[in-house]
C-alpha cells in the first residue's frame, strides 16, 4: 500500500514487556494509517543461516519483540480501537522451531528442531516443506495489542483481554479487530508476524517472518467490548480446503488433555506408513493444522479435533 | 441411495445404553451396506406441535437413542472399524431447544426455549430463522460407535475413544470414520442426526431430526487408531464461508472458561444494536457458529474464539 499520509514504524522501536509508563514513539490520530515494521519472533536471533544451535541458545529475554507503542488521540479507558489490516509486505524467509519447554507437547519433544523456509514474498505460493509437502501461506499478526490498565511491565508472551500475543490465525489482511481500551491514547504495539500458522499454533511458533504491516486506526468511543472481536470479510480456510481434511480426535473431561491426545493422534495418522518424522508432523500441524472443540456439552467427556488439510501433503 | 444389496434398520431397532452384552440386531459382513432409521434425540418426546411444555416435560432417560447395534462379521479388539458415509435421507422438519440444566452456559439461560425448523428435505437450501437470518444446512450425525470393551450399560451422553456422542460436525455424506474396536463383531450403532451444528454444540442441542443414513462398513485388522480419525475429502465450512466470520475471542488460564467468554461475548456481538434476542443468539451459535482454539501455547493464557458465519443474519 503506497500511502504518503501514512506513518511509518521501522523495527528500531521495538519493546519487550507491555506498559502503560512507556513513551509512545508515534502519536496517531483516528482514522490515519500507520505501518509498522516488524522483526521476526526470534528477535533477529534466528537467520536464514541458523542451526538448531540458535535454538539452543536463543535468550528467552529476547523473544517476542513488537512495534511501537503508538499513542491514539483522544483514546480513553472504555472505547474500543478499531484496527483495519490493509497490507501485509514479507520478505520471502521465515522459520518455524521446536524449542524444548515450549510447545503443547512439550513433553513428547525434548530435543531443539528449526526448519527454515524459503517463499515467493509477492507471489506468497505454497511453501515447500522438504520433497512431499507444501504449505499454503496467509500472512497474519500474531501479536497484536494494547497496553493494559494495570501497572507493568506485563510479560510479552501471554495474551490478555486488551489483545496481545493472541496468535488469532485470521488477522489477516481484510480483517477488522476490536481492542478494548483500558489506558489513555491505548498504546498500540505490533510484533510476532506469521506468514501461515493454524488455530493453535501448537509447537509454539509458526513460519515466523519479520513483515511491514499497513493498519488504519479508528475510534469507536464507549464500546469496548469485553475481550477482543474480530471481523472477516471472507472465507478464512479456502486456501488450505481443496482436497479436504484428515481430522483425529481427543476425547476425555479435560480440554487440555483433549487437545494433546487429539494431536499426538494426528501425528501417528501422519506418519503411520510414511517418511514424515513426528517432529516434522508436529512442525506441520503447528502452521497449518486446526485445533476445533467439536463438542463443549455432552457431560463429562469433550471432544477436541485437529483439521489437517490434505493438500499439505502429496 | 438405492442398493438392493443394502439392509435397512428401522428406528424401532433402539437401545438407550452402550453394552457389550446387547444382541446385534443385523449381522453384516465386512463391505456390506446399511441404512440405519433414526429418530430425533428427543426419542420422539418433540415433535412438529411441541411447545417450551414438551422441554420442560422431557424425560431425560429417553433422550438420544441409537439404532443398532449391528455386528461386524471378524471384528475383533484391535482392529479399526471403517465407516463410509453414503447418504443421507432427512425428513424436512427438526427442533433446537435451550434444555435447563444443559449446555455450555447453563447458568446464563435457566429458562426452556425450543425452536421448530422446517425445511426443504431435497433441496436442503438454508433453513429459516425468524425473517432475518437462515441457517445452511449440511446433515450429519451426532452419535456413531461402538460397545466399550469394559462391562455396562455405559451412559449414551458422554462420548469415549469408541466414538459414541461425538458431534463431530463433519461426520458428513463423503466422511469416512475409523473407530477402534474394542469386543468382537464391533457392535456398531448410530443416532442423534443433525441437519445443521456448529463445532462445539453449544446449548446442547442442533437442528435434531431423524434421519435414514446409509453407511459402508468395511474392517481393518489390527489397525485400531487410539482415537476415533475422519477423512473428510473435500472443504467443510464452504455454505458457510462467503460473507465471512464474526469472530469473538475468551482468553485465559483455563480452556473451558474461555470458551464461555467467547460465547458470551459473540452473544453481545449479535445482539447489541439489533433485534435478536440473547436466547436465540446463543441457540442460533449452537446449530452454526464454530468453537475453534486459536492458541494453546502463550502460558499461562489461551485463547478461544467463536466464528460466526456472517451469511446467517441478513
Amino acid at each position: 500500500m503506497k500511502d504518503s499520509s501514512a506513518h511509518t514504524l521501522h523495527a528500531g522501536h521495538r519493546h519487550l514487556g507491555w506498559d502503560r509508563d512507556l513513551t509512545p514513539v508515534l502519536n496517531a490520530a483516528p482514522g490515519e494509517i500507520v505501518q509498522f515494521e516488524t522483526i521476526d519472533a526470534s528477535g533477529g536471533q534466528i537467520d536464514p543461516r541458523s542451526t538448531e544451535e540458535a535454538v539452543v541458545r536463543m535468550d528467552p529475554t529476547r523473544v517476542n519483540p513488537i512495534t511501537g507503542p503508538v499513542s491514539i488521540d483522544g483514546a480513553e479507558r472504555g472505547d474500543a480501537l478499531v484496527i483495519e489490516v490493509l497490507e501485509f509486505a514479507t520478505t520471502g524467509w521465515g522459520w518455524t522451531a521446536i524449542i524444548p519447554g515450549f510447545g503443547l507437547l512439550a513433553d513428547d519433544f525434548p530435543s531443539p528442531r528449526l526448519h527454515l523456509w524459503q517463499y515467493d514474498p509477492e507471489r506468497l505460493g505454497p511453501a515447500a516443506f522438504g520433497a512431499h509437502a507444501r504449505v499454503p501461506l496467509k500472512p497474519m499478526i500474531g501479536t497484536i495489542g494494547l497496553a493494559p490498565g494495570a501497572p507493568g511491565p506485563h510479560d510479552v508472551i501471554p495474551p490478555r483481554r486488551v489483545g496481545g500475543n493472541m496468535d488469532l490465525r485470521d488477522v489477516q489482511k481484510g480483517s477488522v479487530l476490536k481492542l478494548p481500551v483500558e489506558v489513555a491514547g491505548a498504546l498500540l504495539s505490533v510484533g510476532d508476524t506469521h506468514a501461515a500458522q493454524g488455530d493453535g499454533e501448537v509447537c509454539g511458533t509458526a513460519i515466523e517472518s519479520g513483515m511491514t504491516v499497513t493498519l488504519r486506526l479508528t475510534l469507536e468511543k464507549d464500546a469496548a467490548p469485553t475481550f477482543p472481536q474480530l471481523r472477516v470479510p471472507g472465507p478464512v480456510t479456502r486456501h488450505l480446503d481443496p482436497h479436504g481434511y484428515e481430522i483425529a480426535t481427543g476425547i476425555g473431561p479435560d480440554l487440555m488433555q483433549a487437545a494433546r491426545d487429539a494431536l499426538r493422534n494426528m501425528i501417528e495418522l501422519l506418519t503411520r506408513g510414511s517418511n514424515l518424522s513426528s517432529e516434522d508432523a508436529y512442525l506441520l500441524c503447528s502452521v497449518c493444522a486446526d485445533l476445533r472443540i467439536s463438542e463443549i456439552v455432552d457431560a463429562p467427556n469433550w471432544v477436541v479435533s485437529v483439521y489437517f488439510p490434505r493438500c499439505v501433503i502429496y
